[in-house]
């Protein structure tokens, strides 16, 4: 094509790369790093590079971090005895968004898939079972997601912990807060009515 | 918030920055820059920094290039006695992608918008008149955005263009190929009507 400019085709080619962003997305988002200025270009190309380069995993509970031990691991008024295992970061940010859980983390990366070749071994089970090797920690909260897939790790990790002595609890399923019952599909309403509470 | 990682945060603002892009997106953008290898996060970075200092403007038409010439200004191939007018550069590539077009254009980074302060002094309009001053140009094909500002616009250079005697065209209005006239505005459909060809 003419007026074919390679350093836009391949600033489009970056944007497109990126999941849920097709083709007309990607040229509108270059042509705003094209039409901003160079000082917000400088910006936005350094986050990236910052963002690769500084965020590692805590030592301890594996959730991203920009320092060996994160944020969470390291705050001494949290409850050192309870560990909320999830399969992703983003699961901590959701949670920590809610304010109401004041324990510690611990972040898989992923869930048990035999069909994908994903084992025990492809996430952080052994750095989770040598946390509870010190006898400091009562409560194991499972909230990996609510699949095939999450409830296949729950089931796993629950087999693994409950000889240590510890508590393992999981989320409760059940209907979506401002949801309608009619929408919800029959599985969710069949535990919303097993774990119904008596008022 | 606890959990809070700044280079993270970073990054998640430079995609909110985008237009078109929420929190929810910027967020998932960001985890698929850190999630993926850091080869890609360099290329991504790379492309927004090549892509912000290698583009510059053609010194003939002003649509942004990768060398003081654009590729099409510069291809001896096409008409150089036709210009199309249009307002930015992704005009220029919806234009090529047709491929039927084969003159030069002349990006005017703009349209008149009295309202919003946009004078003839904003667009490149100077530099449009002094490349019809050496006779070689026999017609303006006017393509600003068919809205109040594209069509002042379009008013505003045709009566300033006239007096050199060149020819004067503009992109014809009508329902969009493909559409439903049912879903034409009325605006449309009397330009449609009024532009009627004979079959």
């Amino acid at each position: 094509m003419a007026g074919y400019i390679l350093p836009l085709e391949k600033l489009i080619e970056q944007f497109e790369r990126l999941p849920g962003i097709g083709h007309k997305t990607a040229v509108r988002l270059a042509f705003s790093v094209l039409e901003g200025p160079e000082e917000d270009a400088q910006a936005f190309a350094q986050a990236i590079l910052d963002a690769k380069q500084k965020i590692r995993r805590c030592r301890i509970c594996q959730n991203i971090s920009d320092s060996e031990v994160c944020s969470v691991c390291s705050d001494l008024k949290r409850d050192h005895s309870i560990i909320c295992v999830v399969e992703d970061s983003k699961a901590v940010m959701a949670l920590e968004r809610v304010k109401e859980y004041n324990g510690l983390y611990h972040v898989l990366h992923g869930a048990l898939s035999p069909m994908d070749g994903i084992g025990p071994d492809a996430l952080t089970i052994r750095e989770l079972i040598a946390r509870l090797s010190d006898g400091n920690i009562k409560e194991i909260l499972l909230a990996t997601n609510p699949n095939i897939e999450g409830e296949t790790t729950a089931v796993y990790l629950s087999k693994l912990i409950k000889p240590l002595g510890i508590r393992i609890s999981r989320l409760a399923y059940g209907v979506p807060v401002g949801g309608d019952i009619d929408y919800a599909d029959e599985v969710t309403l069949f535990r919303a009515i097993e774990g119904r509470r008596d008022l």
